[in-house]
């Protein structure tokens, strides 16, 4: 009878997380709860957001608990079930964990997938998993663009503002993005389509504003803002009137003792420009919808969303860290099985 | 012969005026021109607004040329016509300036008033001019009120922010106003029927955030903002989930030489907020609807709508400086004739 591998928390990390904080333990294969399954797991998403799960702190959900597996969206395939929702052999997405073999009940984010729509299962936690949607459901419907419309992505070349882009064309804008560096600037134009790509290093506040607006001569329509801070301030400044902020990250921010925010508030009235707030949890019973729409233009050749698919359990720590260190090119994930 | 006297911009402020910035100069009569007509200016509008045009910054409204009249608002009678749709005699609105006479030809605001319809020709610049219309179509238009939401107002004790409380009660919300100062809040409750009155004047930022808190235990659903800074990053961090703001003025910044801006831009996501740019120039073709309904609610004894009516261009500068000093009790207005 197979074990079931679980990389498991066993300290919370003090900073950057070390080897020392984990294991790989071997434990029996789980019970079937009443009314739920058990899935095994082929491929799980590695986020930013697992870092925080593995502090004590509260967040919108409950640390990990120290010996409990670490925590992580999962698809994979059910093997046994006590829910005739979830059949033997059904491809499923949820909330489990680094694991060859995850206990599930139905609700949250746990839902079937249709494997067959995409080249490869893992597409459900890039392309058509929250980073995709968060392009997807931000700009179509938050944004909501009209052909020959001008938009401006900041953190352009990341997994969110690329998709972005692509989809911007796919609806006909004119695309701008902003990104930090040559190679992501050269990415930006031959990989994801981009019309114009602007690198913000080594430009000052005037030589942005100025590169913006040389590139958006009429002012920009729609700005979806990965950002915030400095680069924010200088898109700001060029605004066409009544113009939309998809405001959906402010990552300048997160770190930033002092927040700068957005000194330049005045020109939202001068330009009657809207900011909307959005986090994509808000459109969770809408994802079949979008996942469909992202899969179609997938399947079209129109979109590409990178992934950097690393492999096998043993290595999830030194798979995760690639998210610190910068290394991963596209949407970090571990396949499991 | 008469003269003209004008209050021209000498100078631009950097901070808050003082009065070597202006200067009152006497200049010849002005010329009608073709299909155009002078006016003799009897009531000036003074507003905040006025010194953001007094910056040399693009805006909605070109810089006021240096040695050039303050532009202003007004109310007046033609003097001298070339144009059959305004005779001499006729009471006339438009955006003129600070002087005794203005040249005018037709379009933009510049339109005929029924000073018969109203006991000054004054109402035109408060309640039936851009100061009641404001608030208007800032509440009803921009952030469509549900009865028993709850709206706070900034700058609450102002012309607009007093206007917009009332029309909050009438709409049926619980309506919270900031201001500065005992009497004003003292106002709020007894001249304006606010529901409550916070004094910011005496409290640091987390007094200010816990008196909105407990005056808003469950957020608050529209913001109508007048002040901006401080002020107005208190009230986001209180907001419920899918506040409107409408973001009207920002009158704690335009004197500010270090903007502060909105530095808790991230609650904006995290309440999934919306800021509305709104510039009642916007609705100028929908002026006659508005006043109407104005007219009907102050005729009601349900609304009403203080003047603060200084006398003489001589004394310009110090009326308009009672904008920034908080002396001023309703719309403020200059008595040119």
């Amino acid at each position: 009878m197979p074990g079931n591998r679980r990389f498991v928390l066993l300290r919370r990390p003090s900073g950057v997380p070390v080897p020392e904080d984990f294991a790989l333990v071997s434990s029996d294969m789980p019970k079937v709860p009443q009314n739920g399954f058990v899935v095994r797991n082929h491929f799980a998403s590695l986020d930013p957001a697992q870092r925080g799960w593995m502090d004590d702190a509260e967040s919108y959900l409950p640390p990990i608990p120290l010996g409990d597996a670490v925590r992580a969206t999962t698809v994979g395939v059910v093997q046994e079930s006590d829910n005739p929702a979830f059949p033997v052999g059904q491809w499923v997405l949820g909330l489990n964990a680094l694991e060859d073999y995850s206990v599930a009940t139905p609700g949250g984010f746990t839902r079937c997938i249709d494997v067959s729509a995409v080249a490869s299962p893992s597409h459900y936690l890039s392309a058509l998993g929250a980073v995709g949607l968060t392009a997807y459901f931000g700009l179509a419907d938050v944004a909501r663009p009209k052909p020959g419309e001008t938009l401006l992505v900041s953190g352009a070349a990341g997994a969110v503002g690329s998709a972005v882009g692509q989809i911007g064309k796919i609806l006909g804008c004119r695309v701008i993005g902003i990104a930090g560096g040559e190679d992501k600037c050269r990415r930006l134009l031959a990989d994801y389509g981009f019309d114009v790509a602007i690198d913000y290093k080594g430009k000052d506040h005037a030589a942005l504003v100025a590169a913006i607006a040389q590139a958006a001569p009429a002012g920009v329509d729609i700005v979806f803002e990965n950002v915030g801070g400095p680069v924010m301030e200088a898109t700001v400044f060029n605004l066409a009137l009544r113009a939309r902020i998809v405001l959906c990250g402010l990552i300048s921010e997160y770190n930033a003792p002092e927040k700068v925010g957005l000194r330049n508030l005045w020109q939202i009235i001068a330009r009657r420009a809207t900011i909307h707030g959005y986090l994509i949890a808000d459109y969770a019973d809408r994802f079949p919808q979008g996942a469909t729409q992202m899969a179609g233009w997938m399947a079209d050749g129109r979109l590409r969303v990178d992934e950097d698919v690393q492999h096998g359990l043993e290595n999830a720590y030194p798979a995760f860290m690639r998210l610190f260190t910068g290394e991963n090119t596209g949407k970090l994930i571990l396949k499991i099985a």
